[in-house]
């Protein structure tokens, strides 16, 4: 039974996410040290989640004699210096999402563990939330048929970070906050191994007085017909909206992951209140919170399925290549959203090639079977082609 | 107290909606004659709903003397002349949705009605399903603020009556015949008055062997800056799924009127099931039925429109104009969809001009205030930007 | 096609939503005259529902030479005195729930009507819901089996009008408001020839300052063995809890008729807000309006039916021998809260008898088979007990 | 970082959850044997779980030198015999539900593990539902004022094994498997130190062929005046249906473990479907499958807190008097259904005493406030009392 000994770079709300997650019910891992830029904040946390040591110094803490996994926990214009750091010393990197703030970035990252022979994963906490894992390999399993179209939304009123809302330090607005979440979760549905081929975005500031998008819709055009379809917003009002849908050939999944998700409480208010969930508006009124947000928002399965993949010596789910993948269809969605017109994903791609969704039509007395329906009385009405004329009919027949 | 003696045009699903809700509850107005292609069809109709005539000759069942009504419930590539016919006739008349294959038919049709001067009614029941009335009638009273998105979704496997299929007879697929409902709820909720600028549509045909689309997503960008989003498909598994969701800079509105209204059913089968609801696909295991669908679906509040209209001589909520604008609409996204880039709406527009969605940015001593978060203890922080160098920057204020 | 024009007593929030219902849609009947014992209230009411006349008259209310029919929408205190004067002036009378404060009160306004020989209905809307209407034709279908247990709850923060905080004018507290909803709705699923045999009751008032209960609970075992419960409550928060839950030996229902019905709001607030729902408690926030309310909650279908029966000589749905056994029920529930034990349901009872639910068992290999369940690899796994040991055991068999 | 060797006795269904749960994630505690009375079932759950060692002698694996827990994971008429054994051997004890099969048994056994002085927790997972957990911490901080009744639901359509059908052998039928869960989480929302008083249910067998009852609902009345009230079925159709309800004088709570959770797929059917959650009676179909089971179920949490209680020296949140007092509310639940009417709960209690929920009314020149109510127009309707007459009468006065 192994167990890991962690430098924590970074004491923003991510950073609590990790830590409680990583020291949270009956974890054999222990953070050892926090790095932050500010001493102030580095002790808060450290005194938080009752971490031995606390630094300003990244590189020391990236080098500590005592861990061997760093949890890079930055702003993304961060993250390229700590990981170059990481692989100097030769440990385990698992990096928060975007990994960066470009595809370019992200390939030089990606390139730098791979010359170094470490380990890396991409920490997408939403690609491990229980009912993502669940679904997908329902999926995998043919529960749904072919994936035909992936909507995945992530929207709230805006980060409650400063550094967020300036594009010089994340290489964008809502699509680099959150639409790096919405592709990766499409990806996994629509299969690893299906090409992104090209993107079309729409962008706009509707709300905020800022720079950077602040809302913006996006299709993915994956190799076997898919379409992935991401919606992020800054500008959502009543909490954070996280859900998913996907459409398959033969079904249907529906995961609804924040507001809806079988707790509510009315409140009249006046009394203490207190926390809700992560970007609750009220705490008055009707509520929705979340039971264990670590565990549904796949915190606790993602770093179970990041050590169990060290230790075992396979890639983890999600790899520092999955989050070049995402850089490269964020890059595709700002280049689309500026031409006004898709825009091919440029990437170096690994994974191979995917078919066409596609089923040999069904035939009934030489004409082709748009359609079969069961009526009332047992019996079934087909609707059919006729492939010379290609006109179309009505014929009722007895059930099967 | 006016009633009105009705010729009703075609024996489809659309008929028998149109008929059950018109001779419904204590109605007081009665479809006095139905014109069908085929006298079968036409008898059983007749049967079915207790109307006096029944007849295979549209002219004659235009022109009958003692109706006052004509309501077109035929496929799409007759609207035109059946139209011509009610417009020579002098009488009023409704037609079911989209009001032509094209927007140059559809213009036509409008000046036909126009020229003639008879009342005319554009039948598009899902803009006046009781949940659209009162949450419209919210965003009017400013519940939401300014609307910045509406996403409109509907989704089946598949028309029931052959024509439906055949691209000759309807011009396209699920646009024409989906994508026309979700073009109006969305101009409905962003204002009729928001000109629609221009359209970015994907189409597909995924699953059924056919030449037109079975898959389509598109957004529309209004003069505000307000994105409609519509997503129509004939391969959704698991019955109608009916859906809007509407994005304001002050609230959000989500509507269901079909799969998810509070009426939950879980059958063994083996009993005779029998009807659940509209293209629902099975009668056993969980279903979810809607309890009284011609008051849900919208027509009963349609056709009190219609003939309070009528009767007090203004326009109905929806004109032949309307529908026209849904035709230019659906026309910009098949050009679009064809091109691969966003097309313009080409149409007449009569609707006037609307401001960009816009808000004076709050300050905070000189600096921009980004968002204001209200802390556990009651304190406030403030995301601020500084308007000079455009750095971001948190800060914590007593409340207010 | 006959047309009724109507007397209604009573001006309180139940005669305006009876007058908006009668007067809704394409309707075809009129209120004529209303009566309230206040002339301000009457002029109000004449004037918001476009009355011809109003009087503080009852006798010349009901006595009016042009209506037909006249609506008992006032408290309960005088439901027997106005009944009397409807019968005497032989015009059909329709009553608003509960028919009266007791079942003995109610047996003397049944005679009466009987023995003038008068139309008699019974305005029970919420059995006239399009939900319940659904899923009681399901029921009989045969879609869930045997009824086993049927759940009816009305909950809401308290009523809107004094009086009916007044035991001596209402008959006692929360049953007398609300609990005749929830009996009447429990007897149709489990069928109205089912004779409610006993009743055991919980009452208390827990916040109010008043003498009545504020909060019920009670079981109502019936004939077949079937259990009904209701559940009301003055003290509930959130606004009207409507729901009702089914169960059956093959199937289940779940109804909610208002707070989660397919629409829900997010309104930071600030604007206007206006009109939610009947009994909402908040106007910002999340809220779930409800789309049609008179619609809903029944009025229209309650109204349609009243009507019809009238028109062709048949009995209503909801008769005034309902509103009886509804009494008498809740004078169990009473007697049972005293006695802090069950008591018997004490009526004439008309509906005949009804077996025991009751299923003869399967056997397999001269076993009785308790449950049958589908294993993972298709095999079936039989639990089975030996008659004559009364032992159990396990036994997996190859699938069917 | 204390970690603990655990024997666990008993190899069915709960032993699964268990020893999935304590192997869980990035647990560091494992379980070292395994105790079956079947050999062959032994075997196959070490090879399952990867367990060192396996036995059918109960003893052996209780005084395992290397284990410091001892899990009890057996049929009812067991645990007295194991927990006695466990006590002798000076272990931990982590103990099913429910403790005893009455609670005189319980009573004992309690006095075994006291007089031992072993710590022993009483392994009631749905107390540590994360929602359950989240909302309970909600009541205690005041959000929904006094707690005035709670309704907790567990109804499926009947248990995995024979064992469980035979009530010589659990003690009873589905209020013995599934009511003792509904009474704890009753208790955790009440406030375990508020006494059940007295409890009146009513059983029947109304679908499967057995002596016990397949069917419950009770009442259980606690010294503050808050009404718990259990419904429990092995007859229920749709899956597992686990809810809670809790209403309080200033709020409201809901929450759902299982059949809604945020969660929806629809399948044709036709692939391999595959497991969908504990319970499910269909593969095809709408399905509703839940995320992370043994988290949402709460067996995470609940061996969090036990092993953390063992190390810190401080009580579980739930303990063998708790175990205690839930079979003194069955045992008075079935005494009451066999004398129709309420019976008093007989034990030890321990819990000192809860004062009556009240209020002291607000008083508006001289009258009592019964009801505030905001009018639209943004003044208040107030319902008062006059205390001398008795009398209710409205008043409206301008907004606050």
């Amino acid at each position: 039974m192994q167990q890991h000994s962690i430098t924590m770079l970074g004491t923003g709300l991510i950073g609590d996410f990790y830590t409680t997650t990583l020291h949270g019910q009956r974890s054999r891992d222990r953070v050892q040290v926090v790095y932050s830029r500010s001493a102030e904040r580095g002790t808060a946390f450290q005194a938080r989640h009752g971490i031995a040591e606390s630094t300003t110094d990244m590189a020391a803490a990236i080098e500590h004699p005592d861990t061997d996994v760093v949890v890079v926990g930055l702003p993304n214009f961060l993250h390229e210096e700590a990981i170059g750091l990481v692989a100097k010393a030769g440990k385990a990197v698992l990096c928060t999402k975007p990994l960066g703030r470009t595809a370019e970035e992200a390939r030089r990252i990606l390139e730098t563990v791979e010359k170094a022979g470490v380990f890396a994963g991409y920490l997408e906490d939403l690609c491990y939330t229980p009912k993502l894992l669940k679904a997908v390999a329902s999926v995998k399993a043919g529960a749904i048929g072919d994936v035909t179209w992936v909507r995945s939304r992530e929207t709230h009123p805006g980060p409650h970070s400063a550094w967020f809302w300036d594009g010089r330090l994340t290489g964008g607005g809502a699509i680099v906050d959150l639409g790096c979440h919405c592709i990766e979760i499409i990806r996994n549905y629509v299969g690893k191994g299906n090409r992104p081929v090209e993107v079309l975005c729409h962008t706009d500031t509707l709300v905020h007085p800022i720079a950077d998008e602040d809302n913006a819709v996006a299709l993915i055009r994956f190799e076997s017909g898919a379409v992935g379809q991401f919606e992020v917003s800054w500008t959502f009002r009543g909490g954070m909206d996280l859900r998913d849908e996907v459409a398959g050939t033969h079904g249907t999944i529906w995961t609804n992951h924040f507001l809806r998700t079988g707790f509510e409480m009315f409140s009249a208010g006046g009394g203490p209140g207190g926390y809700v969930a992560e970007k609750a508006e009220t705490s008055a009124g009707w509520l929705f919170p979340v039971g264990d947000e670590v565990s549904e928002l796949g915190y606790v399965d993602m770093f179970s399925d990041m050590f169990d993949a060290m230790e075992t010596g396979r890639a983890p789910q999600e790899t520092f290549y999955d989050g070049y993948v995402v850089n490269a269809v964020m890059d595709a969605a700002y280049r689309s959203a500026k031409a006004h017109a898709w825009a091919p994903v440029e990437l170096e791609w690994r994974g191979g090639s995917t078919p066409r969704i596609a089923s040999t039509p069904e035939t009934f007395e030489g004409q082709v079977v748009i359609k079969r329906e069961l009526l009332p009385d047992g019996r079934q009405k087909l609707i059919l082609k006729d492939p010379v004329s290609g006109d179309f009919s009505d014929r009722v027949v007895s059930g099967a």
